[in-house]
């Protein structure tokens, strides 16, 4: 089987960066299947970039490897990193991006190879090493182990009585408002809110409700989902990230 | 040869929900080749995706298996469809999207997998099925035979004398003007025309008129296009669609 | 090994144009490899190709076909090209777009297939001739050897004493400005500049100067950019294509 390499980025469609990645990638491991994640990540929005790693990084198959740069620090100290874990491969700067998998993984800091641009470690330090890895080279080949990592993890949800207070992680394209209340937090919800009296019922899909409401329900991550059904509940509501999400529990 | 998927879908390219459905074709069905199509559609807009359907899935080699996602109606009770026709196969919600191709298909209805996001068919519904029929499983394996498919025809143009009235039916990035009047109708045409006196003479290519100047041809999807030679039609016009569009035939 | 078809066009990413190319690419190369580079051009931008063109053709592993079509002029008497050079083969119009490859390429002319739509060679034109390429046909078998080539160079800049006086020839996503005075131009350069008194050290990298700062570099491309840490530099300086850019070098 051909190895997969996925990639993650904020190079965005309009530059050549990304398939300067790709030759690379194709120069290096020959037969690798590239896949690319999203590159429309905006411009080194970090905590955007580890929502989308880490809802879809375990859904493909065990032996690929995730390429993601999203690298606000190039040209910096910031440490370059390769990762295993659950027999897949990472491959990304360690400033908080791989956070949702770092915690239990093997990790290396990769060497800068001197004749790397210092300004595109994408194509220079970070596509090389995951080409590596997609040709079968080991982790510890690639680096030193190493620890005390850069982590962000996400803004953790309280508990006030009845009510589980989260907010707003992530907006998709839809308007869709997801928090970072997940499944087990949200339990028996009876209903979602965010301010500005936007409530909605906590449901199991948009069938659930009329054209034009709201509707909450836990999405296609795992996690409390707010939308409107046939429109953008961003839009609706205001609602952005950061926005305060109160879930409020049956009984 | 490697079997064809094809992704057509309104996920966009900020959200991660193509590369999910890429990870279950790539993990159900290894080898697959997958080819984007559009993913851009305006979100829900069925009449779009349908004509870039129509126009695209027909140019893949045979046995290609079509992935069509635009579904506004997830999580409603609408119908779950895989279809035959012409040695290609395809799979998407039956809402319209998929009219170019099933007056003349096999076509099945899909089982909702108990395990599905009951917001994300795209992933959990759809491309497992599309992974089953790139893999060789037949259309009768993957559900019962059905009819009373829902349909979406494009508006018929109307004839009145010597003039075929018709509408714009899409807009490309270049603002070119597609109308919904075949090569046929259009017959000997003389001019195509939308409101504003914006008129335009049928000629074979852009090369045809002068820098600037508005020229109509039977466009390379086989419908007569109204567009301007170095700038959009669309902006020069006002146009958009659902605007009238008259051709004039001769004589 | 597959043969990779790598494509530059400015057909967006909302249409099927360039899913249509790819189908006719792999249902006459079956097997091949296609990578896209970048369809997100300015529509007619031939010099913004060019850039993104140069810089990532020779990246790619010898053998691979490159496929541009920013095609202004479809449906003019412009001439269609494919050329060879560096083993590396090259499909385009002749207007400019390849010239970064054509001085040193052994050149033939195609001849349009008399079923090809006047108004979308990409697909009737070029990607057939580059499946032909990607399956080993010559040069030769493809078309006349032809000079008097179409050539668009970038600006030249100019030397005034210890100053080198150039222009922004692209903007990036991240709003780098890069400009087209390149290493060997830039020698031992002290800042970077545009008008209204925006001025950057010339450094190394980001890390080299405070976040929000200007800074001037040698970019991943070869050629002095001039960045903002953390921020647009087209935006704090409001530079964009065509403004003049000077290097002043030390003593």
């Amino acid at each position: 089987m051909s190895p997969i390499i996925t990639l993650l980025t904020d190079f965005g469609q309009s530059d050549s960066y990304v398939a300067e990645m790709k030759a690379v990638l194709l120069g290096s491991a020959p037969g690798a299947l590239l896949v690319d994640v999203v590159h429309d990540v905006p411009p080194g929005d970090i905590r955007a970039a580890q929502y989308l790693f880490a809802r879809s990084w375990h859904r493909f198959p065990e032996g690929s490897v995730h390429l993601v740069v999203v690298d606000p620090g190039v040209g910096t100290s910031r440490r370059a990193l390769a990762a295993a874990r659950d027999r897949h491969l990472f491959v990304g700067p360690d400033n908080g991006v791989l956070t949702p998998i770092l915690s239990q993984a093997e990790v290396v800091a990769l060497e800068v190879p001197p004749d790397a641009s210092p300004t595109f470690h994408g194509r220079d330090l970070f596509a090389p090493a995951a080409a590596r890895l997609a040709r079968g080279d080991g982790l510890r080949a690639l680096g030193r182990p190493v620890g005390d990592l850069h982590l962000t993890p996400l803004p953790a949800p309280r508990r006030e009585g009845h009510t589980v207070v989260g907010e707003v992680i992530y907006v998709d394209r839809f308007g869709t408002l997801v928090s970072n209340i997940d499944r087990q937090l949200a339990g028996d919800a009876a209903t979602a809110s965010v301010p500005g009296g936007h409530s909605a019922p906590v449901a199991r899909t948009f069938g659930d409700v009329e054209p034009g409401a709201l509707v909450a329900f836990v999405g296609s991550g795992g996690m409390v989902e707010i939308a409107a059904r046939g429109r953008s509940a961003a839009e609706a509501t205001g609602a952005r990230v950061g926005t305060e999400v109160r879930v409020v529990l049956r009984g």
